[in-house]
């Protein structure tokens, strides 16, 4: 404005309003873009939107000239942030998280959208979100406000504890203990429950329980998801530079979730194929003494029951042997069992707390990391758990909880669906057959291209030979195949190297964001793949 | 088993049923008994309950004999957490922490509890809560499932963006850019909104910001809390062994949220009295070259604006002072505005953002804390916001935002409820108004027990000085009296020395918590303390 007015005055005459309005504004725009080359620029700033910096700029442009000259003064140079910080800034070359967005950026549908890419790479589970619909259209809103209302208010909208309701965990034991029995008790509740009002089911659940395996609400600590539940208990059971030893493969995200921000070391422990990938005891022994050779302090063994990428189940014996492991080394046992109510198959889950509930362990160092966003569901949930019997961890993690808070709301709309004992009941009997009948059709249409699957009893995907397809025995002949897949068929399938798979040729394929009429369309464009080889 | 049947063999006879389910089952408890003493146990294995505990050792009595021996073979000793955990496990002794926990767990309530513990540590507001009652009887069902239900399902169950949707990030932007705009603002929107159909409203304000603050939705992090959002930033611009300069008193949960699992120093730099605690540039650059001197790298000041715990608004001049310092030291900003909305008085709110829209200072060093828990009164639903013009920061922390994510559903709530302009300008007007009301009543009724506060116009609180009051001018006597106004008046106030405030004798009150009906007895309380001086 200062400088407006002067100026204005000396372009007076024929068309001055127009000059002066123009001179000035363009000498100002000069001087900003000479001000501008002579400051130190931040390369990291984003460019701006154009509506925004034209805003900006116009309203900036006559008050801003002392303050240039001052803050250009003393600045050292354009701001950096952490190395750690910067480290997670850089663009992920990963293939799981290429594939993964090539996929969010350009879906397959069927209808909309029949030249996208097909997703096999992400576990969600759309084959039963019917089910789920239904329920919330009949029960969204009993589920969160009561007739006193007053009460309701307050427990949704003030400060809750940050690890979880006690209501959401006391229902959450139960529901856990609940997958661990099985379908056929699923069956038995569902004769039950005619006679109980709904009031009346939680506590009818924690009773049932109490005859078989029993998780004592109080140790749960309930979290934003799975992922934040990992993290903060692997924040307590290891210090930065420790390791965990893991059974390979492992689900990619693990590298993410434990190694980012807690300074911990993951070790693969490479499982083979002639044995089903199944873990190896002995392979554990050697990686720990390597790792105590090479200085590394290994704090746990962590291992996904049923096996993400497999689906297999990690028997009886096995646990049994983990258990002595971690005990004979003094460490910890993590035990994911995500996909617990994910199964079908005639094998049986055996959860690692079936075995301490009936076997003389220690059981302070035994750590178990559900949610439901496999089982249910209901991903963008966000509900994890971290279940432990050791008062240390439970004390450290749901301090940490804070962190990683489930909203009010969200806590209890699930208490009371997982209340409803007579849908839970039923959808995880149909989801049970839905996920099994696409199971058995996608594994049938990769066997009639000649790709056969690892033998599987749960989770989303199934874990496919494709080493015939690969030009070169590596890993890089395996991404070749990735890339083509990808590029060529537009299927995003999960490279077994990125799950630190021993063997290349393993891909890990979700098969339930798919629908039933989807699978040909699928086997044709891998078809594609195969026959240009 | 394999023990029991010979030894019924052995208690043939009269009895021998009886015997033979007795006999062996003392046997095995006293073998049970000796093994236990003879395996080393955890101590930090908390208690089963009685229940369990039986049910088990019935259960794996006899299961059990040879795993005992095999699990007790090779065990090094009780099971050990890291020691970061066991830290975090410690109990807190910080007055802060031990205030909020004594009145969680004996909370008074003028009808139920007339002689329970008085919460004035807790920045919760709960004046409004009425009107979130009332939004969320007549909103909640329509707010989440729309006609075509399978979309909204979809949008509800499945995978959503970790660092939130980007309708709600648009319908918050909005919404800060609303809050800064002041209250005569809001009155006009109030004039406009009855034109509008209420899909269109955030359209609508989406248009009507960009003549003012500008907030670009894809600039916004959202997070579950300003907790997380605090501690991701902090992460991201800073390594372990770095440090904040933060003006003191400061907001006790920054060192819990800030240094736990990031690392990150942080150096009080004090604010006085006599300035009503005004932040002092020059105390600042003091603390700087401290810093620098003992070799500990600064990488950010840190501020609360409306202050917390003081409730005084850092004035636009100050702010240009601080840009100015972080421009010359070539550090970061971080402004936690998080009470925006929850100001009274005649002082002006102005918000970093608007001076760097007017003013030309370099935006990537620049970063704001926002969070809907303190001027929506809805702390349960968790939400929080990092604003960052810097694209690095911004692409770190939506990756950190996985281990933070909110729920769909209440971002979908959210969306409905933020969208609903007429309710959200009616609220922050009436809820302001309160807010201003309680203050006043509050800081009168101090006045007269001749207890004087610090001059403030936002926040939920008042910095009250009762340095009088301390029996010896020190830290020390500031702890005596938080002990007596918590153990014999029953009410929890924040001392000073937990802020960081170098002055003894200062106390941080949060009213909001409280009924008009209530502050009577609030007061009859302190003057019982101040009597028995």
């Amino acid at each position: 404005m200062r400088l407006i007015v002067p100026l204005q005055a000396v372009a007076q005459g024929r068309g001055g309003l127009v000059l002066g309005s123009l001179i000035p504004c363009a000498l100002f725009y000069f001087l900003q873009f000479y001000l501008r080359r002579h400051r130190p620029s931040s390369s990291s700033s984003p460019p701006p939107s154009s509506s925004d910096s034209n805003l900006s700029e116009l309203t900036s442009m006559h008050r801003s000239f002392s303050r240039n000259l001052l803050s250009t003064r003393g600045s050292a140079g354009p701001s950096c942030i952490s190395s750690r910080g910067a480290a997670l800034a850089r663009g992920d070359d990963n293939p799981y998280y290429v594939g993964l967005k090539r996929c969010a950026e350009d879906p397959y549908d069927a209808s909309s959208n029949p030249d996208g890419f097909v997703q096999l790479g992400l576990a969600e589970n759309r084959l039963s979100l019917d089910l789920i619909r239904d329920w919330l259209v009949s029960n969204w809103k009993d589920s969160l406000l009561s007739e006193e209302q007053e009460l309701s208010v307050r427990g949704l909208a003030t400060y809750q504890p940050h690890d979880g309701l006690m209501e959401l965990k006391m229902i959450m034991s139960s529901f856990i203990g609940w997958l661990n029995e099985g379908y056929s008790f699923l069956l038995e509740i569902n004769c039950f429950i005619i006679f109980f009002i709904k009031q009346a089911v939680s506590e009818f659940m924690g009773h049932i329980m109490q005859g078989s395996i029993s998780f004592n609400p109080s140790q749960l600590v309930l979290t934003a998801g799975a992922t934040p539940a990992v993290e903060i208990l692997s924040f307590c059971l290891a210090d930065a530079g420790n390791a965990f030893l893991v059974p390979s493969p492992y689900y990619p995200g693990w590298d993410r979730d434990i190694k980012w921000r807690t300074g911990i070391e993951l070790i693969p422990v490479p499982c083979r194929s002639t044995n089903n990938f199944n873990i190896s005891i002995p392979a554990l022994e050697r990686a720990f003494n390597q790792s105590k050779k090479r200085g590394v302090k290994v704090r746990a063994v962590i291992v996904s029951n049923p096996n993400n990428p497999v689906g297999n189940l990690i028997d009886q014996e096995t646990l049994i042997g983990l258990l002595d492991f971690v005990t004979e080394k003094n460490i910890h046992l993590i035990s994911d069992e995500i996909f617990a109510g994910s199964t079908y198959g005639n094998d049986q889950f055996v959860s690692v707390a079936e075995i301490l509930d009936v076997e003389n362990f220690d059981k302070s160092r035994v750590h178990i990391i559900y949610g439901l966003s496999k089982d249910l569901s209901i991903p963008g949930f966000r509900i994890g758990v971290i279940y432990s019997h050791n008062e240390n961890v439970l004390a450290a993690s749901s301090k940490l909880a804070r962190f990683s808070s489930i909203s009010a709301p969200t806590q209890r709309l699930l208490v009371s669906m997982l209340s409803d004992a007579r849908f839970i009941s039923e959808y995880l009997a149909i989801n049970r057959e839905r996920l099994q009948n696409m199971q058995a059709l996608f594994v049938d249409g990769l066997k009639e291209l000649g790709i056969k699957c690892a033998s599987s009893s749960g989770g989303l995907y199934c874990w496919a030979d494709m080493s015939k397809l690969i030009g070169s025995y590596s890993e890089k002949g395996e991404l070749q195949l990735w890339d083509r897949l990808l590029n060529v068929a537009k299927v995003n399938a999960t490279p077994g190297s990125t799950c630190h798979c021993i063997e290349p040729g393993w891909f890990r394929c979700c098969f339930s964001t798919l629908e039933k009429s989807d699978i040909p369309l699928v086997m044709e464009r891998i078809r594609t793949v195969i026959q240009s080889n």
